[in-house]
């Protein structure tokens, strides 16, 4: 039997298979710290579980219509003023299985065979992956420091004449946690509208920030096509919930392939999602916890020589230059530094190479989404780690 | 803003608009049978609902790994064991958000751009739209009651010469409630795989059967594609939960696939489905609910004028001829009557048009997954409307 040979342009996540191998050492024992992984592992605020045992007692467990519970989307839509200061109606949002499912039904209702979608390199792998699926071409544009890692109009300028159906921003971003400038936010939307092109904004980290709170698209235009959902902020990972705003006019192309691809979101899911929404001390609490994590980790990496040119202001993610550490360990690339860092050290990183291919061989990523302890333990881990591989220093010459 | 010129190939299903007009009437406070909606109205088992309690009292919502919890595998596994007497690895197991997301996984991993794969017409329309989606072709192969409403070795062949990525067979069907006969289903499988074809199994109805047991394709063949869910039999459509069996080595790429796609299924839909292989009783009761239906159902159609030549013995769907009806009526095609039963008589029935163009213009599927006395109420509504609309008889002549 042979297999779609499209499928061989998807790449698997190096990070699986760190997960796997890390999943290896504990069985044989080891301790690992996992900082590779994307996964608040804060516990469901009580209400949410409320609300889905209420859901149950009421077998509320039927298929809600293909948008999605009225009452969530109005109180989504509710959010967007508080949050925003934007008026969305209902009548624009959909909820989804997972952000996943929204990326499916964006892409299914903007992309025509062959149409090519600028998304920035590194980012989320996922994305150029579903492109290519559904029919479309990625185009990854490089991005580094200077640019915060993000798309910019110069830096789309270039493509447009070769013809873009659009652009995809993450703000804040996975893998560099750094925010796309509200100017430069702007302007990247300007410039793919006057060109009839579409933009995409994934806001799956909003809430998530450090600093001033993020932007969202629908800020700057009506006709962005925005998604967002429960994993992040809400830290409601396994419940796959998402939601996506779109201009009205796209709705009814949006429901029909919901209906098509998905019927439905979860209904429980959907039920206690709504309880979510009364939670927000709960959720500042675990942003409180972020920033500690992050403030540490982001001091104690560049104390041990990662280089981190621009401040991660949002999600729980840094990527960090190891030029200068391959440089005095002699080490071959990111890949090897985290293969050997797991092995011999007992510390689970994500190599840039996940996020796409530019300068991916000398980045890796680490998530502090977990306990303040367990980075600690890590941070010192590393720090043994270098001081065995570098050559012990010169004497000083008096 | 221009959307994807490629939804303009998908189709709405015409039962959307039948339910939206139903809803429509019902606000007005018109009493609406509801025979269009293929969903079970049973409450849940008491176990499943206790499952999902538990699960939430130990916040167990976290993602789960891709190819979906081992133990919910291991007993899917254990259940091809008792149901169909085959040996199936849940390494060959992987659970999915509902069988939506199995037809994409599956269409996925067999399809590149512009492959061909067989379906029947009639069927369910969502297989057309989705691998169009995925930039796949949908040969429709019209099927008549001679071959049980169901793809055929004779149907297929003249097709091969142009060249065919695979079929799909859906068994019991949606919307015929009608099984390919096991003699048939081997040679399906045999004739597709002779040819490296690729054969995928919706076995979605399985278990809802009212005299032999349906086989799986799995009992005939090892490579098959086989997709199954806890929705129709195990009554449990708001949990968005399916599962797929593939060939063992074309796990990973489903795996990658469903990462990309999905991350993962709804954690606690999979705790909560575990229960469900303990409520055999329940459903087995719903099963004879579903009998009593179908036969009332089906004499009093037969007896009202509708020709249903071969026996729907799965599934909760009645496929029924109306070229008698139209020409006693006058009525014009299947949609007006449809419109004019919902209209004048408040019955809500689904025309053909909605399950292909292989005469679904003389066509209407019924849906007889609701209480018994609604069916009752329907039939006794619709005799009357047919009664209206019918000319009186001409005086016998002495």
């Amino acid at each position: 039997m042979e297999w779609a040979e499209k499928l061989a342009d998807i790449q698997p996540f190096y990070v699986m298979e760190v997960l796997q191998r890390a999943k290896v050492l504990v069985a044989q024992g080891r301790d690992i710290v996992r900082l590779e992984v994307g996964e608040p592992d804060f516990p469901t605020p009580a209400p949410v579980l409320e609300a889905a045992h209420r859901a149950l007692d009421r077998d509320q467990t039927r298929y809600t219509e293909a948008k999605g519970s009225l009452v969530l989307r109005q109180r989504i839509a509710r959010w967007y003023g508080t949050q925003y200061g934007v008026d969305i109606s209902p009548q624009r949002i959909i909820i989804t299985p997972g952000t996943s499912g929204a990326f499916l039904l964006a892409f299914g209702i903007v992309l025509n065979p062959g149409d090519r979608l600028a998304i920035s390199d590194p980012g989320y792998p996922c994305y150029p992956n579903m492109i290519q699926l559904l029919g479309g071409v990625p185009v990854r544009i490089p991005v580094g420091p200077e640019h915060h890692y993000q798309l910019s109009a110069p830096l789309l300028l270039p493509h447009l004449s070769s013809g873009l159906r659009g652009g995809l921003i993450t703000s804040p971003s996975n893998p560099t946690g750094t925010l796309i400038p509200n100017r430069s936010f702007a302007e990247v939307i300007a410039l793919l509208e006057s060109e009839k092109g579409v933009v995409i904004s994934d806001e799956i980290y909003h809430g998530i920030t450090y600093g001033e709170p993020a932007k969202s698209a629908l800020n700057f235009s009506d006709q962005a096509i925005v998604i967002h959902g429960f994993s992040k902020y809400f830290a409601m990972t396994g419940w796959r919930l998402g939601w996506m705003v779109v201009p009205e006019e796209a709705m009814r192309s949006v429901e029909m392939l919901q209906q098509n691809l998905f019927i439905s979101a979860s209904t429980l899911s959907q039920q206690a999602a709504l309880a979510a929404f009364e939670c927000g001390d709960a959720f500042q609490d675990q942003l409180t916890i972020y920033d500690k994590n992050r403030c540490y980790l982001m001091a104690a990496l560049k104390e041990l020589g990662f280089i981190i040119p621009v401040e991660p202001l949002g999600a729980f993610y840094i990527y960090a230059d190891v030029t200068r550490i391959l440089a005095e360990t002699g080490l071959a690339d990111a890949q090897t530094f985290c293969r050997l860092l797991l092995e011999e050290a007992g510390v689970a990183v994500t190599p840039g190479l996940d996020f796409g291919q530019f300068r991916a061989d000398v980045h890796v990523r680490f998530s502090y989404a977990t306990n303040f302890s367990a980075i600690e333990e890590g941070v010192s881990r590393i720090g043994q780690f270098l001081g065995q591989k570098k050559p012990a220093p010169l004497p000083l010459e008096v």
